[in-house]
């Protein structure tokens, strides 16, 4: 089966065969230690060692613990970015521009629950926190869900409001440092999402 | 003329004469100096400089660059806190709860226009960023700004969405790095805030 080129943002090069699945391989195993024990456990031998591999192959791969931080933020930004641009509704096309902007939110926050901690380091580097290309492509989204279930006004401004309590530092302090649930973050969040676009 | 202690979070003990006078003329020259320069030129020796004291003054005043910068934080937030609580209509009582609620976006958004700097270096600080005191004040403000006008569902986390878009790292990647005024700022967050309250 060829693999189809999308037009995602951020998106690295086509790669082919032993590579691409490396880079599957070490990234899983990147994404399980940061499940299981946290984002300071992710540590190039660490990851060499959970996938089987020497650590020499990590660093070829990813240059440095940096490099390695940025690919797994990248790998998680492009799969939510595959399902809400292509997958199926409601957060993929095909459902009502309210419904998919709810099912957005809610995959944020779900998004979240998982990397977390990934997200919040790379949060913490003001240069990607609102400069990235991912935030770029949801602002985007967003505001193109408001315009189609016809909102007025100023709609980056809008965009913007609503994604800013979505940020994996807010969210991971409401779940950890205040016990809230991630299904009363995201009701929280659909309740805010149809009163601003008042449905 | 008798100071009378008013009931604020994060209130230093009470300072008598020569002390107060000392802090405030101390505050005042950090406060310029981040105006004029920055908040990377908010050195211990440029605040003496600036304050026409010795060194020795502000170090034994703040005890280090960190103390100064948390004081001067404080203190930007004290005078908000006060607003809002004790002030004149539309920030303080006296003023629809819609009305106050508005005001206190714009305030916040003017004291990001001034000390922003000072709060985005204390944003970066994740214990200061939640955990503080102030939030802990603006939020419950915001509640009860809520509450009386009717709002209802879960105010904590509206609340909390509101605030989000008013953080000063937000705010000013908007103005600095997309161009945006604060006219606008401040009219979208009035338009947030109307949508949420359904006013």
């Amino acid at each position: 089966m060829s693999a189809i080129p999308l037009p995602q943002i951020g998106a690295v090069p086509v790669e082919r065969g032993d590579a691409a699945r490396n880079r599957v391989l070490l990234l899983d195993a990147a994404a399980l230690l940061v499940a299981e024990r946290g984002v300071d456990a992710v540590t190039m031998d660490a990851v060499a060692c959970r996938a089987g591999v020497g650590k020499g192959t990590v660093f070829r791969r990813f240059g440095n613990r940096s490099g390695l931080m940025q690919a797994l933020l990248d790998h998680t930004e492009r799969e939510l970015q595959q399902a809400f641009m292509f997958g199926p509704p409601p957060l993929g096309p095909g459902a009502p521009p309210i419904e998919r902007l709810i099912a957005f939110g809610r995959a944020r926050i779900a998004m979240v629950e998982v990397q977390g901690e990934v997200l919040r380091a790379a949060e913490n580097a003001p240069e990607y926190r609102f400069g990235g290309p991912a935030r770029a492509l949801g602002i985007a989204h967003v505001i193109g869900l408001l315009r189609g279930a016809g909102v007025e006004g100023d709609l980056d401004l809008l965009a913007s409001a609503l994604l800013a309590p979505l940020e994996a530092s807010l969210v991971l302090h409401q779940v950890r440092d205040l016990g809230m649930t991630t299904e009363r973050l995201a009701a929280g969040w659909e309740d805010l999402a149809r009163r601003v676009t008042r449905c």
